[in-house]
């Protein structure tokens, strides 16, 4: 038998995979083993660093549960579930190339902090529960030709004013909410203006930031999905422009076009109507939706 | 700010590590990063295979526990763990190339199965606790330049005449002890010939193994890890010559050189002078080790 030498093992267990049945999961595992197999020998990797990487794995499993998930930490703070949105998107925009109208509204991170099943409000509804600078959130969602969509499902969600989430808190939902468009295309709702804050730093992921030599945090930003029927949905975030830390997001996920002003008004009458007795912040910005491509 | 295109996200993790301190780390993450990232964008890796990846990695971490440790066998699996042991033998060999001497002895995985604080048995003594095939294992210690080496620790273990290791069974270790070799090197002991066994395939990597369409199982083979002062620590097999799977271990952990007959003997008097009332096998092997480097 001829002896595997030190850069023949990756394509030894590719070789392996004769008998696979599924023809892209070959070619990711393919593509998967030949980097990872490049990486070890281009850093002379040693038994005592894989067995730290191997120890590191494990911790990061262990401290998966409901509520917080290490490995989609991981991937955010090395920059990989970015780079996976903005594959994405670059697919879709290939897709789009030879359709008029104007370019869908970026995408970026999902971010640990989603929770499925916010309660569902009224537009115009205040869902700050009296915390921080309280701003009104309004604008509206057409297609990218501009045609208005109503009925679309509007989830938003953000810290509070120190920055925390509510999964974080406890088990109560705060600062999260679902709207939907009126017939058109219009959404508004009032809540904080969001403050930066740090990716959490008491697990394997933080000791491994904090050995990089990298901060935690991420800019002041408010997550939003918006979901309709006929259209993809899209998962993204107003950024707050004046927000520390825009050019150095923890999980890299800031996109030009999704940072948004924050003018501050005088106590008076908002934008809705509303009469306010103390200062206030409006954030206006308008999505575009892509038709579905399935 | 210039936006981060798909291409240049990878670069952006690693400008982030300007505060890192350790040097060699950052060169690690650095390398770790760039194939990560490359082969995501290799194969257009979409949100859907990404969270599957996610998935895997937090159920792999999940299923490890004291005895049972899932991402070393996928390590092992794909030709990591290997790899690890070759990298590291080919800089011990670069070391040694100038010394005279013979080649050491190869090393290859030491595998899920090590149960440290193994009994400690005299020369001779049978632990084959009755199973299998009753076999005489012989040889002789050395370092590089023919000294043999007194008092050296040899550990070893194996799986039974079904192939399970004692810890896949229960709390009591079985099949595997610790001896020492005598004044001239000499080591001896009967244990049983080891057979063929699959790796534990009712896990996330039983999973993937079985999608890639490998089959789980590795040669027969005793483990044995020697330890003497002054020398560096070997982990290494002996395979048994006539057995299946040998140019298809699971974990890639083959040498030509740890391939060793196993001849078969007729009742009588064995080489140790043993007399045996039933068929037998011998199994010689010569190690030689590599002065402490450090
Ligand atoms: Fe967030
Ligand atoms: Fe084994």
């Amino acid at each position: 038998m001829a002896q595997l030498e030190v850069s023949d093992f990756a394509q030894a267990v590719i070789d392996r995979m004769g008998e696979c049945k599924d023809a892209r999961f070959k070619q990711v595992m393919t593509s998967l083993v030949k980097h990872a197999h490049a990486f070890m020998r281009e850093v002379d990797l040693t038994p005592d660093e894989w067995m730290a990487g191997i120890q590191f794995l494990t911790e990061t499993g262990k401290k998966c549960d409901e509520k917080r998930q290490e490995f989609i930490l991981l991937s955010d703070t090395l920059g990989i579930s970015m780079l996976i949105v903005a594959l994405a998107q670059a697919r879709g925009a290939k897709a789009l190339a030879e359709q008029p109208g104007e370019r869908p509204t970026e995408a970026t991170v999902q971010g640990p902090f989603f929770w499925p099943g916010a309660p569902q409000k009224e537009l115009g509804d205040d869902i700050g529960a009296g915390l921080g600078e309280p701003t009104l959130y309004h604008g509206r969602v057409t297609d990218t030709s501009g045609r208005p969509i109503a009925g679309c499902v509007v989830d938003v969600w953000s810290g509070d004013e120190g920055g925390l989430y509510d999964m974080q808190k406890g088990d109560e939902m705060s600062l999260r909410a679902q709207f939907r468009t009126d017939k058109d295309g219009n959404y508004r709702f009032w809540s904080i203006k969001p403050t930066y804050y740090p990716v959490p730093g008491d697990g394997p992921v933080g000791r491994m930031l904090d050995k990089m030599g990298r901060h935690l945090n991420r800019p002041g930003h408010m997550h939003m999905m918006l979901d309709a029927p006929g259209h993809e949905k899209l998962v993204t975030h107003i950024f707050v422009k004046d927000s520390p830390y825009l050019d150095s997001d923890a999980v890299f996920g800031v996109r030009n076009s999704l940072i948004v002003e924050f003018p501050k008004h005088a106590p008076g009458k908002a934008p809705d109507g509303r009469s306010m007795d103390k200062p206030f912040y409006t954030a206006k910005y308008d999505f575009r939706l892509v038709p579905s491509m399935r």
